[in-house]
């Protein structure tokens, strides 16, 4: 009886979790992004997880950095890595395509897709959720399903009938990366093990990878160079290795039959991609790994709710879920993983992260961690500790384990100043402070300390100077804070002066940041305009760079002139249209000169709350929210970058945002919605009600937290984590008594 | 007493070994090939060392594959590996620069050397003998001077007096290649480890090392992408890692201040580079390693000696030392090397070889190993073997530890049929066996043994189908001679039988090989003369190929018509003038047809004794030695090919040649010298004479074989191997009546 009743409890449990409702997951369009200038891949990935299988359309060209163009109207296949929403290129390893008839191994052009193995579809054909992406191949008549665990990729292949169904391997196949060695190996009748090696923005990438097949194949062949070969005669014709290497399985379908393909991957070695695999999705059906996939995106999505299921609401949902795609997890399931110097290492009782875009990110994306994933972003920090120790300072731009050197700072050290001003569990302190200690000191690419101590800022004879001396200027300022509460008062002292020194290059002539030599002269021909990638400027101009002392916002406002002087230059900068002053890829989504497709803009329209202009805050907020988030393919204003594009909504949405994630603030701006939910971590919630009735309602008349007036125009970081009700009044037109009486500055 | 005696004795021996006359070392020529295209280097190595330590003029373009052009004017810097002679480039793996003044982190192009730290430098102050070379750099007045162990490069630098003496260290630096990784670590005051990890022709190559300089540096700076910094106040600063790395160390030296700067170097690890410094090096002056390399090269150079000084004389040297360049040794002193599949592999008792030119050096210099190298010979077997049970197939092309897939056939058979022939010791031939058979009916790249056994050729829908048909017959030939000799009947008759099929591409009625299709239809417009690299010839036309039949001569002659008939097509490929039939860089040389830049018409002119013409074997060999062997930088007629340019020359000039060297036979050629030593392992020699008086006595009287007039036209390899005195009596008129009572055939 016992028994019996066991089961029946257990079938209970387990019915009662398949019977748990799929709401929030079919909010979410992962197709946002995937046109214009967005970066975002449409494919299935866990949270965080180190697969992200997708179809690739394209792996050459700006637009085609996570291999996946809406504008495309041909699939090359799919592949098992990718990054979302960058501005460089990289992964789209292993790609698998399903074909019918001879061998092809090159993919074709978009132009001619007969010519290789592309086939043709149609968006009319092509679906896709948190977990899930279906597609149908119209060249082949094959219905093409794909779904992931956290290191295993499962497609799911219906087939017609023939005796020439195919499944090309195409390991040349890489996304702006060039494969510099990979290897096949046929293993039986239904595994294929192998590797790519590859260089791109990634210097040196390894993956290993284990393909299992549902069903025996009848045939393989290998390709070196593109000339093809069926190994019929011969099992070991099952190894080749090279620069360029394919393969094909082939076998007779019959009509709508199922062939369901797994591919475990590992950055360390075969071996750990089949432990990998099999320790997530053997014996698992490609629907009970899906059905998983899709319930842990209805948890994550769960932490971010708001009400209604509008347009704004899929906007919104859509952004939690480009929020928590990246980092990714770079290590095996035993906890092995490269590190930065190439050799393995070994984690223990959490993942290794990887894919840390923190220049970006580090704004609104991992406050937004801290908020509702204190866990990850614990481990995602010591992650990063653990990138220090093997490297000598802390992650720029890591990517599959490999440090890219791209963007300047040293983010990492805000990302770690700010987790320790919110108190996040789960960190050795003086490790972190060793850390952010050591970034700061030590000279490296892009981080010339020791010119800034000679100067007081990087003179110009070394690019990006301008953008470098401001951001080194605000990771000192992070430093500082934690140096204080630790009691390292020399260094406090050392770090908040270097922190000041963004006031060497403001030329108070002219109004703006500006180039300096190692003479203390100006450089020539200066034009506050003038956009550049990597000039004095990086991925940005005077007007915008400017505004970028979020750590001391006092200082700005005193150092142009005051807080009037401060509005009219702000005035300026969302007002004074653009002439021809050059084009930057990354700089895009403008008001006048602020540029929201780029993140150094970010902030800056919180900043009019800090001159009591707050009605300018939410105008600016109301237009950027209306103009620069659509539920559509092209419907982001720039590069998603890793989630700071869509957690700057998120937070935006909610109706405040982190201008300095380190401060442990939130700056007031205009919520979207009548009501949103954060769910906290410690089982409590937040709240944030509005009464905005359309669209025309975005001036605030008065806002209350837990029901008093709030008589100033930030949150702290506690007031939030703690849970209560934020409670917007909206009016129509600005409320010029509201912010009379509000203050910014404590 | 007793004890001063022994110190005496020991004085005198190495008194002695000292005293022994370095004389064979200055008849060498480094610098024969640097011009033209024959792609050597002049710098500093050991026989078959992995150090090949040398001056880089440039590292792109065809004509710079060893990384040194002898038109260039300026040197870049000093780096640790170099291939000999190779049509593609590759390595130049971690330059040194020593140079004075602000440090500059690119070398500059050659017409502007002052932007980059390029030296200019003159013919007249560069000086090079085996395991030495010395250059004075003009721009830096620095005198340089470079020697080498197996696996340590040793450089001197003779500095003027400055405070701002420099060594850069450029590790984005190599030839034909592509940096992927790099890493530089500062270990104290005089020692900097890293890596260099890279992609060009070898797809995948690791290079470890460690520098040691024998006075402490002052400061050490590393650049990212060019961006250089002196790490003053942060000896942390010492490392750093990506794809473009570079670094500096800088001195004040004394006027004629000497740094010795020792770098070694693995494939494996930096403690392997330093182990292999440390076994190799340490503790010994330059003075001591130059000594020691040039006494190993005086012995070697010792086993083939002629008489004279003369040009021809020199020639001949710098032959033997070319052909002794490689294969390499690719394990470090500990056994540990990196096989093909790209793990970590122990040899035991010998050293692992890679660098592998089999195309090129199955023909003569593998043969001459055989001859003077025995044990060399059978360790680079036992490493093709060790290679074969990794990857499944024989090495190709085997570079830096890597399978390049570079040629066509698989030659390895070959060398290793050659040595079964020629009872080579030390070969486990069941292995060796299986090995042969395995490559031989795997399909692999370059080798479709399905589509042969299909079609008894490859059809030309495959590209170089016509070289390939060839090539593999020959190596089938191979196969079969051990399959008969081990009692594997049924292999044999298979094998002998596939050697047959360079009878299904002869077309009669034009009388050449020619290009079929599936279908058994010859390819339309067919132009002897046309020649491709990769069409239906590999490097070459019909002429050159239809003389591909080294196994089986006598069925070749059958074929054509005859002997009368096989004459006068050979009159016709040595004499068919050429027209505009295209050009091919890799085949150079032409006497007619007959290109002696390249491999393919290397056995062709021995043809001739074949068919009773022994006066025109004569005739065009003298003609071949006269004009594309010469003392002097574009002395080559085409590449060098990693020794078989040259070994072809030292045959030839001791008046024999293996045209088909598993067959175990020399044909009789012409003695360029009136005197030869063949030193053979078993302590004997074999001794060539002639009693040519002048240039013009190059035609062939009578031959005797120890004192025995001979009655054919080819020795065996046993007669050779046994020592004795070859004796040739020359004139200056072709002597109808000697070839007569000769035969070529048994």
């Amino acid at each position: 009886m016992k028994k019996v009743s066991n089961f029946f409890i257990f079938f209970l449990c387990t019915h009662f979790a398949l019977a748990q409702p799929l709401e929030l997951i079919h909010q979410v369009n992962p197709f946002i992004g995937t046109g214009g200038h967005g970066h975002t891949y449409p494919g299935a990935t866990l949270p965080f997880g180190m697969v992200q299988l997708s179809p690739d359309t394209g792996i050459e060209g700006w637009d085609w950095s996570s291999g996946y163009h809406y504008s495309d109207a041909s699939i090359m296949g799919f592949s098992h890595t990718h990054l979302s929403g960058t501005g460089l290129g990289d992964l789209g390893d292993v790609l698998l395509m399903p074909t019918i008839g001879e061998v092809k191994v090159v993919a074709g052009d978009k132009d001619q897709p007969d010519q290789g193995y592309r086939s043709r579809f149609s968006h009319d054909n092509e679906n896709a959720h948190p977990g899930y992406y279906q597609v149908f191949l119209d060249d082949y008549q094959i219905n093409a399903e794909l779904t992931a665990t956290l290191r295993t990729g499962v497609h799911r292949y219906t087939f017609p009938q023939s005796n020439e169904s195919n499944i090309i391997i195409d390991l040349k196949h890489g996304i702006r990366d060039k494969a510099t060695k990979a290897s096949l190996e046929v293993q039986g009748s239904n595994r294929i093990v192998g590797y790519r090696k590859s260089t791109g923005w990634a210097d040196l990438q390894s993956v290993y990878f284990v393909i299992e097949f549902s069903k025996p194949f009848e045939k393989f062949g290998t390709a070196i160079d593109d000339h093809f070969f069926w190994g019929v005669n011969n099992p070991r014709n099952g190894h080749v290795g090279t620069a360029n290497v394919k393969g094909a399985v082939r076998f007779s379908t019959q009509k709508n039959e199922q062939i369901t393909v797994k591919v475990g991957i590992s950055p360390v070695s075969i071996d750990n991609a089949i432990e990998n695999l099999n320790a997530e999705a053997k014996g698992k059906t490609f629907d009970q790994v899906k059905g998983r996939a899709e319930r842990l995106w209805e948890d994550q999505l769960s932490k971010l709710t708001v009400t209604g299921n509008s347009d704004e609401a899929k906007i919104f949902y859509s952004a939690v879920y480009h929020s928590m795609l990246a980092p990714n997890v770079n290590s095996d399931v035993n906890g092995q993983y490269i590190g930065p110097k190439d050799q393995q290492q070994q984690v223990k009782d959490q993942p290794y992260f990887s894919t840390f875009s923190l220049w970006d990110t580090y704004r609104a994306t991992h406050p937004l961690f801290n908020l509702v994933e204190p866990k990850a972003s614990s481990e995602m920090i010591n992650s990063m500790l653990m990138h220090y120790q093997q490297w000598g300072y802390l992650p720029i731009w890591s990517l599959w384990g490999q440090e890219t050197h791209v963007m300047i700072g040293n983010h990492a050290i805000s990302v770690i100043a700010e987790a320790f001003q919110k108190d996040i569990p789960g960190i050795d302190w003086k490790l972190a402070y060793e850390a952010v200690k050591a970034s700061s000191s030590m000279d490296h690419y892009h981080s010339p300390f020791s010119l800034i101590d000679q100067y007081g800022y990087v003179p110009n004879d070394y690019r990006e100077n301008v953008s470098i001396t401001l951001e080194i200027a605000y990771n000192d300022w992070c430093v500082a804070q934690m140096a204080k509460a630790m009691g390292h008062q020399q260094d406090y002292e050392y770090f908040i002066k270097r922190s000041k020194s963004y006031e060497n290059i403001y030329d108070h002539e002219v109004g703006f940041v500006r180039s300096k030599n190692r003479k203390g002269e100006w450089r020539e021909n200066f034009d506050p305009e003038a956009l550049t990638r990597i000039g004095d400027f990086t991925e940005g101009n005077a007007y915008q760079y400017s505004w970028f002392v979020p750590h001391d916002v006092k200082g700005l406002q005193s150092m142009v002139g005051g807080a009037s002087q401060m509005e009219t230059k702000l005035d300026a900068l969302f007002q004074t249209e653009r002439t021809d002053a050059g084009s930057v890829a990354d700089v895009t989504g403008f008001i006048g000169q602020y540029a929201h497709g780029n993140e150094p803009s970010h902030h800056i329209a919180y900043l009019y709350n800090t001159v009591g202009a707050y009605d300018k805050t939410q105008r600016y907020l109301n237009q950027i929210c209306n103009t620069m988030y659509r539920n559509a393919p092209d419907g982001l204003s720039g590069n998603e970058d890793c989630g700071q594009m869509s957690s700057w909504y998120v937070f935006s949405a909610l109706g405040f945002y982190p201008v300095n994630p380190a401060e442990g603030l939130y700056y007031l701006g205009v919520p979207r919605f009548n009501q949103a939910t954060v769910k906290l971590p410690n089982g409590k919630t937040f709240e944030v009600i509005s009464d905005k009735k359309d669209a025309d309602d975005f001036y605030v008349k008065r806002v209350s937290l837990n029901g008093k007036v709030l008589d100033r125009l930030y949150l702290t970081h506690q007031e939030v984590s703690e849970g209560g009700v934020l409670e917007f009044k909206m009016c129509k037109k600005p409320k010029k008594s509201a912010y009379k009486e509000m203050a910014m500055f404590q």
